[in-house]
């Protein structure tokens, strides 16, 4: 832990100041405003919608101001679209870039259609180039054209280049503000350089300052407090780590993600084609990335496409829809082996009552080896040299489950219908079951090795073979012991 | 961006040193060892492993030794269990804490009860208090008090007192290492005070400065590039940020990586009961905690438990057959459903062929609203503020959806089938589409109220609900409309 004994000591001593203590602003945690897990209480938001509805701008404007910009765009967030506008109406002075920036991106598009393109440049150009261009990547190419026009030639190019690079590259995603100085220095000429007062366009935050060669390659990397830490005659090249990951302007944001949670960094150098420095990522922007990644899987294994609250309902439709569609696709080929096996049903209408467990339980099975199989693929955790051992590892899971699974339904069948069901349906859940983990491992792999995104179609395809093995099996099995059809 | 102009011409003259530039090592993307997406190529592994079994330790030193501490980690884990020991072996110099720290927690576990409580004692001390913490919190008491006998008495007390926090909180996660100065400083003062070569307990990396009152409550805090860029004469209390985010120590992590997202934190500080600045989280750390509570919730909906490919067999089945004997249930329920209306489907086995179809597309849809809901609680964007405009759309996009898929099967039944079994179809496919619309919402929303993790349990109850509503529509439908029965 950090020694501040002897400063504490002499804090102590002249400590007027100290006293001032109890007029700093509340944590932000538990106060009148928001519930224990941060959240804006409901009556909060009562509030704000009540002083909207008697069209109160002033006490809008009063219960708002004391919010952080992240609370206030959630505040957006929260309202019915109808009152969006009216609070940003009733509030111009506190709609800075900061809350622009955090809002959620369908509540952002929203506000920016209702604006002119006028109001929007003079947004972005309060923001920083990432986020100036989050703000209009969304927008038709028209809009995005009639905006940049209005923005100073210098933050125009700067949004422009970022445009240039596909969506969700590094090269999109990327702050173009950094420190990088040539080699030669010593820590005290950083310093000097670092605090000569005309240097006025070196970005306010930073945590590394980067080294590069003659040809603005980075060539090391320097924390800032490895900077206050050393003397200032050391020259730089002694202090700077040259080991140091650096991500290039093509790489995807999920593997950014993982670079940073591998190698434990906090900022990165970004290098583009021919290996000159041309930005940075840093652990606060990679924070939202991450967690869109993996959040991300969640919703594309159960075919909710974007899943955003705050999609509008057409979009939401259009994305579900097409999954029902195609799970309706796949339902109609189980259906259809049912069809194959209608004289045994009729024999026997026990069978079209236990069908369905062999099926479902086999779709469980399946889908959790699934969603194994792809969180390791996007962890970086299954690869071509370890794809067998999971395989088999799967394989051993499965027989265990399929085994147990069985014996439960076996000996109940057995109970309530006949012996030689129970037998049936215990091999049918077995077999299933096997066949659930073995498409759950395979599936997905394959899709990655198709260069797809394993979490976007795996789920139809390894639950059309859980369903369709299942009635097969279960079926056909009851056919070829002679228990029916 | 940076204007390093100036400085660059400078170089120009000088730089001889620029001309080393070749010396520094490759980026670590793309070389013989990685692949394009930085990880360890097969063909390397192998040749690791042919090492391994030829028995040849000085080989596999050479291979291991170019590797990053978190490469070295991957390495392990992407080896048989087998191979690890005879790794470890092999490169004793190169088993750093950086390497232990990185290790996935299955693969860790089994390494560490391979060691003796005074080797781990060892590595443990090596450690930041956050990381041999992590060495040993899932190790059993005994063999937990057994290391810690072996550790120097302060870091003892750093790890029980990081244990006596519960699992997943602030206290057990933060780092005990930051630098905190008293309010009357200066900026000089402070940068003397850094530059101070006996304070040699400072840690080497950290991004922010925290300002401290005498009860040793944080009052403000600094990020060092404002202190590099601030004149030594100001008193620190007018470059410092009052209005600072705290995480109090009993936060869960789940909120600290909402937290940090929300307010686009690099690090922050943590505070005791009594407000006193006890610890701080920094973003590197948040990283992984994000992904790891992200990626959590597609493991937790399917059922697969910790869904760790590195997990024991045993544990992954344990983990994984409740799961499945839980489903097991719910398809018995709807099976007990489906003997209701024996009498039906012996008259019509085309009720038989046609009933899983409908349980499957209101499964489908109610795994897609229970994604979406999950994920919105998970990122605190539905709360009871919101709760009933949420159900409101859904229950809209369930009826866009649900007319769609009638539709489509009600024409086709109708054409290959009869009308009347068609209409029977498609009304109970709206039904059952709304219901799991409703459900999808519904049961997560409960679970958070009960204050039960919504991923958890959610799918078996709304899989109970789509499955029993599909069979109990589609043929009471068919049994009131005298089609059958």
């Amino acid at each position: 832990m950090a020694d501040e004994t002897t400063l504490e000591d002499e804090a102590m001593r002249a400590g007027d100041e100290a006293a001032q203590a109890d007029d700093r602003p509340d944590d932000r945690v538990d106060d009148e405003r928001h519930d224990e897990d941060n959240r804006l209480k409901p009556e909060y938001l009562r509030s704000v919608v009540a002083a909207l509805d008697e069209d109160d701008p002033a006490l809008v404007h009063e219960l708002v101001e004391p919010l952080h910009p992240a609370d206030v765009a959630d505040l957006f967030e929260l309202l019915d679209s109808d009152d969006r506008p009216l609070l940003a109406a009733a509030i111009p002075d506190l709609m800075t870039g900061e809350v622009i920036a955090e809002l959620n991106d369908h509540v952002r598009d929203d506000m920016m259609e209702a604006l002119g393109p006028e109001a929007v440049a003079e947004i972005a150009e309060q923001l920083d180039t990432d986020d100036a261009v989050q703000l209009i990547e969304d927008l038709e190419p028209a809009e995005q054209a009639a905006i940049l026009a209005e923005m100073e030639p210098e933050d125009r190019a700067a949004i422009e280049s970022a445009l240039a690079y596909p969506e969700e590259t590094a090269g999109r995603l990327m702050s173009r503000d950094f420190v990088a100085v040539p080699e030669h220095l010593t820590v005290g000429d950083l310093i000097d350089y670092l605090r000569d007062a005309e240097q006025d366009d070196l970005p306010t935050e930073f945590w590394e300052v980067f080294i590069v060669d003659l040809a603005h390659k980075p060539v090391g990397t320097c924390q800032l407090s490895w900077i206050m830490r050393t003397p200032r005659a050391t020259p730089l090249v002694e202090v700077m780590k040259r080991d140091q990951t650096l991500i290039p302007v093509t790489m995807d944001q999920e593997e950014v993600g993982n670079m940073f949670q591998k190698y434990a960094l906090i900022s990165a150098a970004v290098i583009d084609e021919n290996g000159r420095l041309v930005g940075q990522m840093t652990a606060d922007d990679v924070v939202h990335i991450v967690s869109e990644e993996a959040g991300e899987d969640v919703l594309l294994l159960s075919g909710a496409g974007d899943g955003d609250i705050n999609e509008p309902i057409r979009e939401a439709y259009v994305a579900r829809v097409r999954w029902l569609v195609a799970n309706l696709g796949t339902a109609v080929v189980a259906s259809a082996i049912i069809a194959l096996f209608g004289a045994a049903i009729e024999q026997l209408v026990a069978l079209a009552v236990l069908m369905p467990i062999v099926a479902s339980i086999g779709g469980n099975a399946g889908t959790q080896t699934m969603a194994v199989t792809v969180r390791a693929i996007a962890m970086n955790q299954l690869t071509r040299a370890n794809t067998r051992r999971m395989i088999w590892r799967e394989m051993r899971v499965a027989m265990l489950n399929g085994t147990t699974v069985a014996v439960l339904i076996g000996v109940a069948v057995a109970l309530l219908f006949t012996p030689q069901l129970g037998a049936v349906i215990a091999a049918a859940m077995v077999i299933n079951i096997v066949v659930a983990g073995l498409a759950g491992v395979a599936v997905p792999v394959i899709f990655e090795r198709l260069d797809q995104d394993p979490a976007v179609a795996s789920s139809v395809f390894v639950t059309m073979i859980t369903d369709s093995m299942g009635f097969f099996a279960f079926l056909g099995l009851a056919v070829a012991t002679g228990l029916a059809g």
